[in-house]
């Protein structure tokens, strides 16, 4: 799968919807049908791979597990991102079918489509049509930097299903991911039990100057943007750097100045916002503290500014049933194993909406993640495998789970 | 002219080599033609049109004096920066024929291609080719935003011509420009006598930290070129504002960064630089004070820098014959005048290197140039035109200027 879009440095680009997610795309596919799997696709290009449970199949069944993540990348991304939690749940269908165990409840393997929302934002777009918190058809309408809607794009990968999106009850969701983060491993834990996912606030904010020639127009005449945004910088980084330490966080993704020419100074710029925090009260005292810095820097420089919200995430607080039988879980496979938050917006933000839902994380070295560097061992992709399969029997009611009460000891088996 | 690429703003938009620029240049032949002049392209798309002077014709002429500037304008640009120039040649042809004065040497109305060098870099680029000191080739290869040579724009726009760029005498060069700045009217002057133009630097600063999740990764954990692109930018207006006034001139005017996700903190982010200073040894200071700043911001976070040369252009003396020529012509014509230097990079840089050249500025609203909102008055423009009449007239030996000896009275008459 990571050859699929790798990048020289080890990464991944395999951008939402683009020619590397089709042959991602294709690739699940075809792993699989080769275990017995029925591929389904729905009105936004999310993909179901569904083993019957024993009560029933097809509409008669009852509702389904869903396992699973995504299979799109960010731009310079690490391989782990995403298709780890796919290919494990690849993973755990396929050790039921090799130890004959069959669930009452069916399985549905998913990819949900275009979670990173780096090309087509928001991020989380298919996991939030489904879930019915996203419009379809503001979403099949979302433009790329280069003007292709997501409605052509998927048309152009041939991955518009005829399921509708959505609407039908889901008997609950398990995603594994990594951590993206340094928490487990500074803690030395195998399993991150996850509580919940941290509020995110998206914004697009504008500092308004002036244009002016870059050669004629002295310093003192100037209302540059530029120098305002450097202002705005240093002040909101210390700001959520000194006061909503260590859990608050803040990034500028995008950059852009306009007319962004060299010669001129630009009369505006623009900046992505992302801020986050475990706590919404907190959050909303980042975003106050961000709109109080970018007035105190427009005002030195008579410049003026706006906030335009793109995408509010209130926290997240998962299913305490899934929380118990990933812990659960963890400690009957004999790994070590932490509750914590999650600090990145997810599918299974979506899923608990409708469906109870529990995340487990594995360690990623140094924490390190959205990056081509992201790397996790063998090993610790086990132990979530693991986890994933143990917490997923709990809940899908095995008929002869006995035989998969401990993990597996064969050597580098994965579940 | 304004018209072709107008804005509704006031402004215009007619990027070098583009649909717009095709339009004003076949406006500026048409115009030409009605006048019985000569109209001959270049290999780089620069536009030469021609009358006659009385000692011969065509090749046994002498070398002509070049009267004009460009055509082409900033993304979202002014309607007198460069047509002001272009057109008030145009007004001093038309008089003299309306006049019936011979002169002895030729003179040809320029339309430089891309002066702005805003869709491609470098500025000036087709006098830099006329004069030598870009490579012709080089310049054709020059590719815009989308990955459009010059040489393929040119030949879209039908405006490669067969005449060999530059390599031959130029008697001398005057070009008539708005100013650009606020001197001339803080000054209440008419015209500005231009002695030269202030050297210009212009670099890619790229600021190196690493890729991670804005979700996931602690502010702690960071390194964030966006941080120190905020601490860089406070820091270098300080350093330019302090101790380089009031002439001393930085401009941001492209920002980006990559990989430009919201959810990712980049890991790198690239500017462009633009110093300017009417004296170089002050510019070799100011690009000191940028590249121990850049160190500076980079050390505190743990950040790199790279400072890549896009272009140089050392301070440019003019020609004092063509200089005491706009002396004596604004003198002569009763108008308010002084000395001073450019600010911006102007064509007459790159003709100074082959002929005498010498340069009239006229106020403009506010100094403001580059912007849509660039304005002069009739009036302005008037005496402009008039004192490049009267210094062409210096320059050309005219067989029946004693006519021309006074501006012209007649009301609301320009030239």
């Amino acid at each position: 799968m990571a050859r699929i879009g790798g990048t020289p440095a080890g990464g991944v680009h395999r951008l939402a919807l683009g020619d590397e997610d089709r042959r991602a795309r294709d690739l699940f596919r075809a792993w699989a049908e080769s275990l017995g799997l029925v591929v389904t696709i729905d009105g936004i290009g999310n993909m179901f791979a569904r083993r019957e449970g024993m009560d029933g199949a097809g509409p008669a069944a009852g509702p389904p597990l869903i396992l699973g993540s995504h299979l799109d990348s960010q731009p310079t991304g690490g391989r782990f991102d995403g298709p780890l939690g796919v290919l494990s749940a690849l993973e755990v269908v396929e050790t039921l079918e090799e130890r004959g165990v069959r669930t009452a409840r069916p399985i549905e393997i998913v990819n949900w489509t275009n979670e990173e929302g780096a090309r087509f934002p928001p991020a989380m777009m298919g996991s939030g049509v489904f879930s019915g918190r996203f419009d379809l058809a503001d979403a099949l309408g979302t433009v790329d930097p280069d003007g292709v809607t997501v409605s052509d794009a998927i048309d152009r990968i041939g991955y518009r299903g005829a399921l509708p999106v959505g609407g039908r009850p889901v008997a609950a969701a398990l995603e594994l991911h990594i951590e993206q983060g340094p928490i487990l491993e500074e803690n030395e834990c195998d399993i991150g039990v996850v509580t919940g996912v941290q509020g995110a606030r998206w914004f697009d904010l504008t500092i308004m100057g002036e244009e002016a020639h870059a050669g004629s127009t002295p310093m003192s005449r100037r209302t540059d943007p530029v120098a305002v945004l450097g202002r705005l910088l240093v002040d909101a980084y210390r700001r959520i750097e000194r006061d909503f330490a260590p859990y608050g966080r803040l990034t500028f993704g995008v950059l852009a100045a306009a007319p962004a020419s060299r010669n001129t100074v630009p009369g505006r710029v623009t900046v992505s916002v992302d801020l986050r925090h475990p706590d919404d009260p907190t959050l909303d005292d980042m975003e106050r503290s961000l709109r109080e810095e970018a007035s105190r820097a427009c005002l030195e420089r008579d410049a003026s500014w706006r906030l335009e919200d793109v995408w509010r995430s209130p926290t997240v607080r998962f299913a305490e049933p899934c929380i118990e039988a990933v812990d659960a879980a963890a400690e009957s496979c004999g790994y070590t194993s932490m509750r914590l938050m999650a600090g990145a917006g997810h599918d299974s933000v979506h899923t608990n909406d409708i469906a109870p839902t529990g995340m487990i994380f594995v360690p990623c070295k140094g924490g390190i993640s959205h990056n081509e560097a992201e790397s996790i061992t063998p090993a610790q992709a086990e132990a979530g495998a693991n986890v994933l399969l143990h917490a997923a029997l709990r809940l899908v009611e095995p008929r002869a789970a006995d035989m998969l009460s401990a993990p597996e000891t064969r050597p580098g088996g994965t579940a």
